[in-house]
């Protein structure tokens, strides 16, 4: 069942900073907050874990004092528990890290709640649920990738909205205070369908930040189609 | 012989923006642009050839209309080949690749000038001057590092003084057009003693947006520090 | 069911010139077309993923034109996003890239496709099936090792049968287009057996290269063993 | 059902080194097997799979003689296959891998096995037991850990229950004669709950080692606690 | 002072098979053998030292019986320790690693040493001459690159000729019966410039096997550009 | 000149561990303490930078009550600067780390200091004397390996005691207080040549703990050996 806009558990918009103008990201940022998003995505890759170099913890420590909404770091990193403490300290509010190629995944998920954080745990479009299956009882977040991470602008993959049913399901299960969330080609014709498959918050950063008549209309509209 | 401001070799200034407010970061560099900046020091981490992360080609894109002076990357990461290109299509002008791990080192060089830019190599205080023997004749410009690369903020090591002599007669002798760079710890104190020793481009990264009194203040004063 | 010799569906043969003389290559892949081989299978080892070296895509370019056969590279190598378009340049018809330690593989299966070719996945004999769950609709063929790869004229690991089943059935569902492969101590023996468990196509090295009475004669006894 | 203590199969105790006074590791050796302990857990780990540099081979080449227990060696490193022959020759009788990472698990118990070794594999609280499939018929030992590996002295992670209770059943199902063994945390409390989950070997660092009344004292309270 | 054709320290060519026609192999080095070559030079890539796979020890063991001709093969492989066993097993005569990255150079030239080949060491374009300092005095043959290593065809790069001459002093002075072999755009042009500066053994791929002529012409003709 | 035995700088004797019987270290380390010894070396290997594991911060920890003497550790691990802590929290005296591979040597050396120890740099047979010269200014002790680190029992490599001298110039110039040590088949009969080259350091494993007569002969053997 899909929640109502006046549920607690209402569907959130994340706008990725992936997309944004870098050069003038405070403005970017308080736009967004504005029209109405829920927290900001900030995706940090490393050039190893995916083929392209973004940001990491100074940018978070610039951008925490500009924003009232809860940040969120996505760590497409090869050894993400080196950076934990950095982030923590930058003012992030959750950090995510993969499951794929993880070995000792139970230690950062702890690691990350030592911090006082909330812990999110993404999943590739090619692994299987069942990778989740151990982690998911201690999660605040399941990130399931829409796309394969790496760059901003590409086409949703619909083969993940089983996935994402199945997601759901667990989650259902061992953990409903855990939030779902999406991240790869979310716009206003996707999302519906990613809601209706389990998803809760939706991370945008083209359908928002690219929008030819900009990210508050894009927000605004991305935020109808899915009954906001 | 330290070269008179009206040289055509005369000192430069490249302000970093690792220690800028990347929250506005057009704003920041046009300041610098207006109070007389040379060109623009990106520093880029992996969070594996140094212990951070910064940012990457996306950020150069957004950065390049923004200023009409000269962009360098200053390349603190692992496989470098990997990037040059995204790097070029970003718009920068310069790319600096470190000697230091590097195992095809000319072929770096040869891909960067293919490319249309300018190549300088970079060389930890740890680092004996000869390994640079073989490619100096190659570059257009040496950069040494006078603090160890990964942070801003750091304390000038005084024992790369000498170091900076040697690159200094190895760049007469083998490629006078090559500048010499240098970044760490470059402060209106340090900067004279870095210039008499063979410097001709200086990194600026706390004593400019760092400073109290505002980043033109702070470039302005390094520019007297050696005589602009 | 078994498929009949005459049906679309038939058992394929695909000789591995691994087991062959590299010294007179051309001659040896002549030979199996002659005798009724229906691919050649071609294994890539870059000594990190495997502990063996063996060839890349240079062979493959001149093995192209000796034969009019279909090429399939099965890579056992470590990153090999950055080998595809390289093999695709060669001549190759087909790329397996391996599930296991891939971060990414929804993106290289994509890749794959993209530069023309047939995309498809190997699995270790302890990798198991479920591993596959998210990429077989998307593929061309699975690669169902039944030895650990790396060498030639290993023994057949029978432990690996009752998997074979479980992802016959997994293609049979999800996409019955896709191509069921095996791969290790493939002989006359082995082969009706793994036919029964679902394989349709049988890479057979030393029981066809090795074989003491030469290649025809043991590539003709292979395939009578599975009723061609 | 759990086995009685005169059964064959009934519970045993492995102290672990990880925690003994290693300046007269031959003395705190003694005085275990003088108290009633099953066999010896000697951690190896490499500062690369787990961050923590423990010892190697040598150790055991100078354990060796102190005891008449058996030598079990939990290998906690990157690239085990490449060691397997130097514990083998320094006198371990079982040698344990990790599922987590691994490419060929199976050449790596067969190749344990070809040494005249008991071959075991361990499985991080995170890692799902499915990743067990494919292995389990082969192997000697699972061993379940209970704790993040790395470091002795950790609280026990009563999430992996579940898990030991499905690996218990995959066992009985695929190799009865396969011990099911626990690592981290286990002491006169949290061991009872393991072994009615399907323990039977129980792996004991601070309860034994640390004991504030010695490691008799610890290892006959562990005992008693499982029955014994 | 270049060395009389009829000196027992003469010139000598090495013709490369990574430019040769690899579907007739056999053929290609009988072709050279009788026009005069002498020794064979295999070209090992892995895909990670050098961005392009080549072939390894299987291929050696084939090549071995068809020339009575010395192979040497030219290690360009992350971890060189590991495969000189297999290179040996096969047929190998001689085995060159590379001084750019290795960390035990000492151990591997022993090591080469002990499997009674001759061992090799080759530095690149980039790496200053004083790295083979150490290790001179215990070599067979310095491979001094003329191009950066990965791929045929390549233009000589003429800032290597200087370091040819210091290594041909640093040869002369502690090791006189060391070979100073050169590698990369070797032809009738610059051949004679390679022996001038120090060179003795020439390995030539395009001017050889890309000869329009063919094989016995490119080498005759390059042959006679030296004096043979 | 060789320093006399009643010097402030006179030759010292670091007894090491690898060859102790490690299973009564404590008994071990007592009695080359009450032969003499100067400071106890500890061999830290972690599998990759050698191709051994020994131990590491753990046994640092135990060995620290049981003698007075100076604990040194000579690390031969991939990452030194992960484990710099550990080792200091365990009790360790002097952390000596390879310069070979080192991209931030004087960070390392930095940190060493920060924690209030004795920095060394070692270096490699192999490796060419001009790779300390940026370093040697900050250190408090160079140890030159007579052998390639990784195994104990080696015979002593005399091709590295013309660099031995070459790096007592280059301590006397830049900082007489830095003692140079070696470490390698040192014995009675090539300590003197050892010390006439420039070192003040012993390193001795085989021939202190694996003497026939004991450890306290063999100590005493060496002591003579160089006057003492």
């Amino acid at each position: 069942m899909i929640p109502r806009p006046d549920d607690d558990n209402r569907i959130k918009i994340a706008p990725s900073i992936l997309s944004a103008d870098l050069s003038r990201l405070a403005e970017q940022v308080r736009e967004v907050e504005a029209a109405g998003a829920d927290r900001i995505h900030v995706d940090v890759m490393d050039g190893r874990f995916v083929p392209n170099i973004t940001f990491g913890p100074v940018l978070v420590r610039w951008l925490r004092p500009v924003t009232k909404l809860p940040l969120e770091a996505h760590l497409m990193i090869h050894a993400p528990d080196e950076f934990l403490d950095a982030f923590a300290a930058a003012g992030i509010n959750t950090l995510i890290v993969h499951v794929e190629g993880a070995i000792h995944l139970n230690r950062t998920i702890q690691r990350i709640k030592e911090l006082g954080l909330k812990a999110g745990v993404a999943i590739n479009p090619a692994t299987p649920a069942v990778m989740l299956e151990e982690v998911v009882a201690d999660l605040d977040l399941v990130l399931a990738m829409t796309v394969n991470p790496g760059f901003g602008g590409q086409a949703f993959l619909p083969g993940t909205l089983k996935k994402i049913q199945t997601i759901r399901h667990m989650i259902d299960e061992a953990q409903p205070a855990c939030e779902l969330e999406v991240d790869g080609g979310v716009d206003p014709e996707t999302a519906p369908r990613l809601v209706e498959a389990g998803a809760r918050v939706l991370v945008a950063g083209s359908s928002v930040y690219g929008a030819a008549d900009g990210p508050t209309a894009g927000l605004k509209r991305l935020a109808r189609s899915v009954g906001l």
